[in-house]
């Protein structure tokens, strides 16, 4: 038997702790039998029983050959925690479930590392500690202090035991069933990733919802949400966006929260679904489980009502969808059908006057074109809206495309909600957020598509050879980097560096025209903030002036020259950048230069490495890409070298041991080709003293 | 009387139209004598009357010395309507609701004519036509076919009678309380405009809500929404953002909605409040009605639970809020307040053991430097949540600062909300919610603080003198544009018309450095597509074959000369323009040049004219605004001048008559200074042939 078998049907479930009024143990007791799970068996130090369970004093009372026990809860004192795992251990039992608290997410660290020695020792499988436990509504297995949600297909794993809480609790009014609920609290044993792996495996669970404050290991999470998403679609809330709320996030967990641009791409690059708080969550899975997927992006608004169909309109626009109006054939059809005082231009407004017939023949003749439909109705009291919403469900049934409805407001609307339901239909409180959900499950634009970016191994890359490692025994200076980029036939500008103004002036000469020059020395990281760049130099006199300038510049002794370069005239600059995420491990980044990146935050992450494809979809993704594509007059980039170059610079960090931050800054980008104009290396072992930006 | 004290407060309602069974007539008088109004006299051909109101075959047949009918509810076939309102008139009735439908909604523009017409003869003030009704809860009046919501302090106004009716159908299950209900139609005779004014002085409207489609006057609405939004808050919707719900808005409305990001503008710069949709205008109209106006920008969030007060700072401050950590005098006294395991960051977090004095006493402390809270609670079926309900009303109590409340979800937490609801406590569905209200009443950030930016005499502006005329007889050429602005002493760059290439080459020498070169030629109004811009020409011979070149350019005959201006060097370029909208008139609108406003969209407008101070205001909302400020190491340039050059260019069409758009694109900036680089004009009387951007 697995554990995750165990866990969620299992036999028979031990409640470890007091079952006396009021006690944990007794709401434990009372939501498994009140949840219609008979097989519990009370243990407390008393052996005291409740509603006619039996009890023991220990787990270790438990008969010899009675292994049917698969499951314990457990909600004795922190101290005992260690001991009843020993216990089950010895039991036979298979899993446990700690809902007692007072571990990490108090400093008791080292609590939780003897939760975990235990669990390991004794063959258990933990949950928790510190969490508000699981359930599987359909083995009626309420182990939880929560209340009982209606059975569903929707599985919820909350790293937060209050919101998991909340969620069951707001389940039945949303109209979202759940098929499995865990809370996992501290994670001190399974984590998200087993979760994940289990509920892949779960046939009930058609959608998995999941919301997260930190990852444990981030690429295993990719590995774990990408097996999931390929089969079933995963919603996830990443709450800590925000600086106040990473702070939060920190103190709550114990752990720091990883930048949350680089979630946002990590869940996206796995294909999963980020959604921005629990009503989107609901919402999303609704459409989830009653929808079939959208075969692409263009949504039509079929309405009795102008304003509210517009609302919807302008949403969709926003998500991203096409709202665009109908082809002539639909239009046509449309005309033919439909009352002349309809609008047919997207929104289709039926008027006050649509009937059940004009809702069905609507929607089915625009589906016929469209790939989704939103369909509103804004009822009054004295209409009767059950035959509009049987139009509406006869055309979900007959086009076998989604049609998520908005059948609104309050009494004169109610009267439609069973018929939808019954229909499978869902309905939204309002378009727009009918409209968000279609967008949220529809295939992204064609130029945004995620293709196989992952290699054939997964995210937790392990490279086919040794990586080796980085060539200098101390921190690299630009010139040092650059040669080390050559040495691997990366692009980066011609230059030379220069340890006198003489070598400077013949090196300028060399170049035939206007030069840059920067100077080199370990001890200065940001040449530009303290004078030692000098751009578009022209003369001999201003070579050697800029050089004595320089060499005056880094501390006594640690003047090691400067670089002099060829000025690139009408550049477009680029920037790459590595870095290493404390979740996610290495991560790549492109932008375009300077004020781009600085003012826009025109920057497109990437959990790293990217193959050559997804470079060019990270450099598609940039706002300011007409820049590269000749806009204004501008003469045509290639971004295929720009997106090789990305790619390349991706899996340094697999190929070379200790690399820990790469900028590329500026890469001038050609209509042929691309060069680094500039380098800047920090390895694992500089952190302690060069990470100062 | 007035005619909204007819209006909302009637003696006597006459109902024109059939009260045959299912007939609107009926629904009408229903609806009045249901809500409690019980002097409604029934007319119609046949003198039909029902549920006992006496009834007449014409409002002529009233009494001649009966003048108590203040009101009649039109819902008589279309034709008819124009005779009503003249009988209306001679029964001396003020003013008259018409719902009857089939007007310029279904293009029947003369029946509407007609109708203004009547009204105007006949002394009535019209309500519709294609109306939902109007309703004055604190009458007891409810003329429409729609819900009849509760009572309460929110005023809605509806371009959309079925919107309408939705809002009211939900206001209940929202828990907001309706004063008057507006459903206006077509808007024949009163609109928006007067319903606002009218609002504006009514003691039990407090909260005014709006939604829009477009308006009839820009000016006058928003002249309107800035009385009111001076007195209370004006809460907007405006649907037809998008492009595909412009189109619909625009079939459904029978008139051009105004681009979006001037609706935006124009609600800004009256005061109002817009609002994405129905659900966030609820919330926002709760948060008014119950809550006072924060002071600043600061927030705390006090929650029981880490997750969910997470996801709050995060809506927080993606919403503009501050959620920064405490001071340490705040942070000493929570300290003493509150068990060691809270988390004291912002979020502040209770935890799970959090008590009523914990909520009361951490919410009155944040609150003693905070300007608002968010109050979380996610309650769990074990614990009773009115002693912490109760807490949260105490610290709003005695703070006499706004605490907006979350307390979920479901069941569990269904016990606190009547204690917050007596409490004068909003509660709202979650966290992200009851912070995004927090941020719309807010005042805005310091230096987007909206000041008098209108004249005295409000936004329909009448010159102090007559305008005077362009001084062209056709569409000025460029120079012809800058020797304008010149002479009005507004700063533009050196350049000399050249009509040989000798005298391009002499103006280039006295220039004394590289040049630029453009087309002059009536037939040409993008010299930048066609080749017509020569930048950085630095030699005789360049110059030379740059005046050749462009003199071939043009149409035989229509070619004007060169001009010839000097090359800026290291430029920053802004651009400034001047257009004018359908609805709103002139519009000034600035962005940093090029590439920031192509790609990024980087352009702030304003309805025209803007003192200097706004324009700073403008140039500061700039998201680039850094390249300005000397970031990056560039030069500080002179934001004042080009505040004063965007502030004077947005007086030009008060002060000259026909101006319709002007462009000047680039403006270059300097450390002191700005110059107009480029210039070009349109007249109204040159639309016909020249607009095609």
């Amino acid at each position: 038997m697995s554990w995750s078998e165990a866990l969620f049907r299992p036999q028979r479930v031990a409640v470890v702790g007091s079952v006396g009024d009021g006690k944990i143990g007794r709401v434990l007791v009372d939501s498994l039998l009140d949840g219609g799970f008979t097989d519990v068996v009370a243990v407390n130090p008393r052996g005291e029983g409740v509603r006619g369970i039996p009890a023991v004093a220990s787990l270790s009372d438990l008969p010899p050959d009675d292994l049917s026990v698969d499951l314990v809860v457990v909600a004795s004192p922190a101290a005992t925690v260690p001991d009843v795992l020993h216990d089950a251990g010895r039991a036979g039992v298979k899993t446990a479930v700690v809902i007692t608290a007072g571990f990490s997410e108090t400093g008791n660290v080292q609590g939780e590392v003897e939760i975990l020695a235990a669990a390991r020792q004794a063959g258990v499988r933990v949950v928790g500690p510190n969490c508000a436990g699981i359930a599987n509504t359909h083995h009626d297995l309420f182990a939880t202090l929560e209340t009982h949600p209606p059975a569903g297909e929707v599985a919820f794993v909350s790293q937060s035991g209050a919101l998991g809480g909340a969620v069951l609790s707001w389940a039945e009014e949303q109209g979202v069933g759940i098929s499995t609920f865990v809370s996992y609290g501290n994670a001190a044993d399974l984590t998200e990733v087993d979760f994940l792996d289990a509920l892949r495996e779960d046939d009930d669970t058609r959608v998995v919802a999941l919301y997260l404050e930190t990852v444990s290991n981030g690429r295993r999470f990719m590995d774990a949400a990408a097996r999931l998403a390929a089969v079933k679609p995963l919603v996830v809330i990443k709450s800590g966006r925000s600086e106040s709320g990473g702070r939060a996030t920190q103190s709550h967990t114990g752990s720091l929260a990883g930048a949350d641009a680089v979630y946002d791409a990590a869940l996206a690059q796995c294909g999963a679904i980020r959604v921005s708080g629990v009503e989107e969550m609901f919402d999303v899975c609704r459409g989830f489980v009653h929808l079939p997927i959208p075969r692409g992006r263009r949504v039509a608004v079929v309405t009795n009502s102008g304003g509210p169909g517009v609302l919807a309109a302008d949403a969709g626009e926003d998500a991203g969808l096409s709202l665009d109006a109908p082809g002539p054939t639909v239009l046509a059809r449309l005309r033919d059908l439909l009352s002349p005082v309809c609008s047919l231009s997207n929104p289709f407004d039926l008027t006050v006057q649509a009937t059940e017939d004009d809702y069905h023949a609507a929607l089915e003749a625009v589906l016929s074109e469209y790939d989704a439909a939103v369909a509103i109705n804004v009822n009054t009291p004295y209409l009767d809206v059950t035959p509009l919403a049987r139009g509406v469900v006869a055309a979900a049934r007959t086009s076998g495309k989604p049609i998520a409805a908005s059948f609104v407001a309050g009494r004169p609307a109610e009267a439609a909600l069973p018929v939808l339901a019954d229909g499978g239909v869902p309905n939204f409180t309002t378009g727009e957020r009918a409209m968000r959900v279609l967008a949220r499950m529809s295939p992204p634009p064609a130029d945004r598509a995620n293709g196989d970016s992952t290699e054939s191994g997964g995210w937790q890359l392990t490279p086919t050879s040794a990586p080796q490692p980085l060539p200098w025994s101390r921190r690299p200076t630009e010139p040092e980097a650059m040669a080390w980029l050559r040495s691997l036939d990366l692009p980066v500008v011609d230059h030379t560096v220069a340890r006198s103004a003489e070598q400077a002036v013949a090196a300028a000469r060399d170049l035939n025209g206007p030069v840059a020059l920067k100077v080199v020395s370990a001890a200065i990281l940001h040449k530009s903030d303290c004078g030692g760049v000098a751009l578009n130099v022209a003369t001999e006199a201003g070579v050697r002036a800029a050089f004595r300038r320089m060499a005056a510049l880094p501390p006594k002794g640690s003047f090691e020259g400067v670089v002099v370069s060829r000025m690139i005239q009408n550049p477009v600059e680029a920037i790459v950048g590595l870095m290493t995420d404390a979740q996610f491990g290495p991560v790549i980044a492109v932008g375009l230069g300077g004020i781009f990146t600085e003012m826009f935050r025109d920057v497109v992450l990437r959990v790293a490495p990217v193959k050559d494809e997804e470079a060019r979809r990270m450099i598609e993704e940039l706002r300011g890409i007409g820049v590269l594509r000749g806009a204004r007059g501008s003469v045509l980039r290639d971004v295929g070298a720009l997106a090789r170059l990305v790619s390349r610079i991706s899996r340094l960090p697999f190929e070379f041991a200790g690399l820990d931050e790469l900028d590329l800054n500026p890469v001038f980008l050609f209509e042929r080709g691309c060069a680094a104009g500039d380098a800047r290396i920090l390895r694992v072992s500089d952190r302690s003293d060069g990470r100062s930006d």
